[in-house]
């Protein structure tokens, strides 16, 4: 079955899904995005993904097309479209198309897209309950991370590089450093703390990441946010990614050490046990 | 006059030029581009942009999804429809539509996109005969600059800080020294010496930055490839920047200070003449 995407206004077959050649998203990775997590066919946190979207487009200067209200329409809308009952709706802003110049156009209208993804099990995925492997690479993308712009090709490499080792994901290092992973934020567990890198223009400020820092101090845990190293979180207790579609995951080894016995920890299961039964309550 | 635009094989009006939005240089920035002048209706080194070009897609593990001489008559198809005189020809090719996820994907067809943009006098520019003001910026961009990539995100912001101070463009610097302007290479001239940044992942492999600094052997110029701080163009004898579509651009100014006199300096003006005499005599 074909999915119903939106784009500028219009709901097309995705065949019919398309913008033009001159998309400044396509020539200059001038746009930004979002993804926002479906769980029994509603939205999770769709007011932070809104919340951070608007910070993505203040920093380059850019308007948002659609109201906030009717950005949540188009969300449900396409959910009921296309059936989603769990799954993904991803959102993508650009700066329009115009002439191909690296100054921005004066004028040119933002392009809007957003499409789902069905991914029936998600909040149930076999991952889970197995834990993940992560490998270490290099940091190499630029210095604005916090942005969530679609400047995407070195998490796309670094997860290709994770394939290649046999792992499932990578966790970027910058001077000595852990960043954060791919496409997630990254955590260490010692004891009865949860470490997380500290906000910055190095890592994305993960929707998922502040929500589960939120329940993770609810539910008396202590939480430290600052960096640490790949040699620190192979002597952890436990470790995990958050982001908004794989929730609460656990990493079970790190460069091929194994963290505790190998398998999920207690506080990871238990940090995706409350996220999902918070974010099902709260979701919209 | 609408444009003719090459999309996958097929010569279209520029309105009709479009890609999927599930393509990954939209959804990515997962895709490379050439830029490729056009003097007399004839095009500019054709044959070092195709090398490059293979260069980038190599570093990607990506195909060409043409033969360099279906590519060459591309060019030639596309100037000639166009009518053509001077101008550009912009080349993409990306991994090309496929359900979003970082990993590549399996038997996608690579999307191939070229348009032209007609700059008649282009290399009479009246900027070449006033020089040019660069102020000089952090470098922020990815590691791997020398895979020419669509992630043009922050060249953009650099090109927009440079007009908010009155400027024509921006050096970006890193750990001190000069990398490159935001889509040009940079070098100062210190008596019969050129000097240039030594070649390597933090810069971009100047097609026209090789050519050049062949003639300048040529003309019997002493050429150091090495990395330069601000503070020693600001004390140059001159400056000046290469691109394709700037051919030898001379530059008059770094943050303020004015270089020599403030006028473009006889070693810039006397490489654009060699520059475009040589590239227009050998041009396709």
């Amino acid at each position: 079955m074909s999915r119903i995407v939106y784009v500028n206004g219009e709901y097309v077959p995705e065949e019919e899904a398309k913008v033009s050649v001159f998309d400044r998203g396509f020539l200059f990775a001038d746009g930004v995005y979002e993804v926002t997590s479906v769980l029994g066919g509603k939205l999770i946190d769709f007011a932070g993904h809104a919340a951070r979207l608007h910070r993505s487009l203040g920093e380059l200067d850019m308007q948002s097309p659609v109201t906030d209200d009717d950005l949540l329409t188009v969300h449900r809308t396409l959910v009921e479209k296309n059936g989603i009952e769990d799954g993904l709706v991803y959102l993508q802003i650009t700066r329009g198309a115009a002439d191909r110049d690296f100054a921005y156009p004066e004028g040119a209208a933002p392009t809007i897209v957003l499409f789902t993804q069905s991914k029936p099990g998600l909040a149930d995925s076999p991952a889970a309950a197995k834990g993940i492997k992560v490998i270490s690479i290099p940091d190499r993308r630029w210095g604005r991370r916090d942005i969530k712009t679609v400047q995407l090709l070195y998490p796309s490499m670094g997860k290709m590089m994770a394939k290649a080792a046999g792992a499932d994901d990578a966790w970027m290092v910058e001077d000595g450093q852990v960043t954060e992973g791919t496409s997630n934020n990254a955590y260490i567990v010692k004891g009865n703390t949860i470490v997380t890198r500290h906000l910055g223009e190095e890592i994305l400020h993960g929707i998922t990441r502040a929500a589960v820092l939120r329940m993770a101090r609810e539910a008396q845990m202590k939480v430290e946010e600052r960096a640490f190293t790949v040699e620190e979180a192979q002597g952890a207790d436990e470790a995990f990614i958050t982001s908004a579609s794989s929730f609460v995951m656990p990493v079970v080894e790190i460069d091929g050490a194994p963290l505790g016995d190998g398998t999920p920890g207690p506080v990871a299961r238990r940090m995706r046990e409350i996220y999902l039964d918070e974010s099902r309550a709260a979701a919209v």
